[in-house]
């Protein structure tokens, strides 16, 4: 396909070449209907900037922006360190932004990239964002960004993720093989994609192994602690009490251990836990947890290294930087008696 | 004492006051032996700037920094949600700067923030920190600034801090009254003051419990987890094996459920362990360990209710919003028996 320069967005718009660069720029000197017209244009057509031009322009912050929901998971303090391992060897900065999952949040944070605060932006978009427009906007502006672990198919960048569907499909036959058959999953959010393999492939399981799939079984978690409690106490109380659970978030683990402790069930003799988890601890917990464990540190290397790619200014196609890396299944005593 | 106002400075300088003001400000029409000379001054006579007057500066980024040595610690990870929440309410992002334990890396940052970069900086010192020029500069430049956690006496500002002498003494207390006599104490250095407090509490304890005081059973850890292994390994293989800890970093405690397993020792019947921590886990893991836990939340929000009173331009001085807030002792499986 054809490459969208600035020279064509001037053709197709009818505008000065200077005009539409200076409104990518957001420059004062552009009225703001102008602007709106050539982003709305480049989103369009997907223009990709010449980040080596960028990289020439006088502000440079030697800064990198990681947008994140928590840093109170593993994954995600790893995954910054594997940034930062990057990142130091370029000696650039890497700031934390932390979404709180909210996607108003997300958004403001981004709009505020449009400034130049940073060179560059590592994603990982909130269990509210739906649609991606201001995700578009900062990439149409000339910063680049790399989406990783949550990410949306809509943006066309590197997108640095793990094999969800095949890790939730081999967490869900592992509990079957382990004699659960009525397994629930607990989501993170119905709309992000991560969810939806991790849901798609606990679905692909049991139907491949015969096992029916209750809609009530398949629960999206809230960001709310305390909601979760409930929603992990109602599964484990009902009359068709679930026997195996596919957590696809660490904290949710930590929350069905302390609601088996408070119905005085036994893992993994009355319900068998998998996680989705990082944890240093899990090895050690009681009983030791199984888990799917991402390669979080690897991960970060990665969308740092597609990222800094493009700020260096290699003429790159961020969206031919896309990998996929395999998590581990860790069997421990939470599935397994002893 | 006497205000010590740009004023002042100027006086004692023979400058004029603008140039003293454009000093501070780092202008670049001021030469950088007359720059030195008024923020050697400026920090001498402890010059606290009108942060009323500087918020009035056009360039107001609404930020303010978190600059701390890691996020995989939950104390950090649970803080950074406080100063969030209160952040939240004033419309600031908060930006987290990791240092790794780095004091080079730390001055680096803080030096970046001169240009302006984030109005304020709530800042945990890393385990090397022995000097705070680069910390007072950037307080003399305009930029408030409150140490939280990890702090240091020489800079005159708010501390947030929790009793860690005292916290230190009663974890030491408590393994003593559970039978333990080879008591060793983990830091996570020797300079900082946090380390020195719990230092000074667990061999106050030992004194006033006749309890021998064995140099080589008080190690400080390295910020590498692979050393820290063989320390604890080292300490547990040797005739005098300890036969109780106190860790007074979250991280050592995996490590030591890790060596214990190896080594085939009974946690707590060969040795008793706890922990400063605020592992969600903790109640959970084989044993249920022990914590000082830290009011983390409560020590990011104070921290950052200070920070933003002073940028709200109320004429507070930090010196006085200092507060030492309590941790609590949970005694837990990994010290009793059942």
């Amino acid at each position: 396909m054809e490459k969208v320069t600035i020279k064509k967005l001037a053709e197709e718009l009818n505008l000065s070449a200077s005009t539409i660069s200076r409104a990518l720029q957001d420059s004062y000197q552009i009225g703001s209907k102008t602007k709106r017209r050539v982003l709305e244009l480049a989103a369009e057509l997907n223009y990709v900037p010449n980040y080596h031009a960028s990289g020439l322009r006088k502000k440079v912050s030697k800064t990198i922006a990681v947008v994140i929901p928590e840093v109170a998971d593993s994954f995600f303090a790893q995954a910054i360190n594997g940034i930062e391992a990057v990142a130091q060897e370029s000696g650039f900065h890497v700031l934390i932004y932390l979404t709180h999952e909210s996607c108003t949040k997300e958004q403001a944070i981004l709009k505020d990239f449009q400034n130049g605060r940073v060179d560059g932006v590592l994603l990982s978009i909130t269990a509210e964002t739906a649609q991606y427009n201001y995700i578009q906007e900062l990439i149409s502006r000339g910063i680049p960004l790399v989406l990783f672990d949550r990410v949306c198919e809509e943006i066309a960048t590197a997108k640095i993720i793990t094999n969800d569907f095949e890790s939730s499909y081999q967490a869900t036959q592992h509990l079957i093989s382990c004699g659960c058959r009525r397994i629930a999953l607990l989501s993170a959010s119905n709309s992000l994609a991560i969810s939806k393999n991790r849901l798609a492939g606990y679905k692909q399981a049991l139907i491949d192994l015969d096992i029916d799939f209750k809609e009530d079984f398949e629960l999206a978690c809230s960001k709310q602690d305390e909601v979760n409690y409930q929603l992990i106490k109602e599964l484990l109380t009902r009359p068709d009490r679930t026997d195996g659970i596919v957590a696809t978030v660490e904290k949710q683990a930590t929350i069905i251990y302390q609601v088996c402790r408070e119905l005085n069930l036994q893992i993994p003799q009355h319900l068998k836990v998998v996680s989705f988890s990082n944890l240093q601890t899990a090895a050690y917990l009681n009983p030791a947890l199984t888990t799917v464990t991402q390669p979080a540190f690897d991960m970060g290397k990665a969308a740092a290294t597609s990222l800094f790619k493009a700020l260096k200014g290699k003429n790159v196609s961020l969206i031919s930087e896309s990998q996929v890396l395999p998590s581990v299944l860790h069997i421990r005593e939470s599935t397994c008696f002893h």
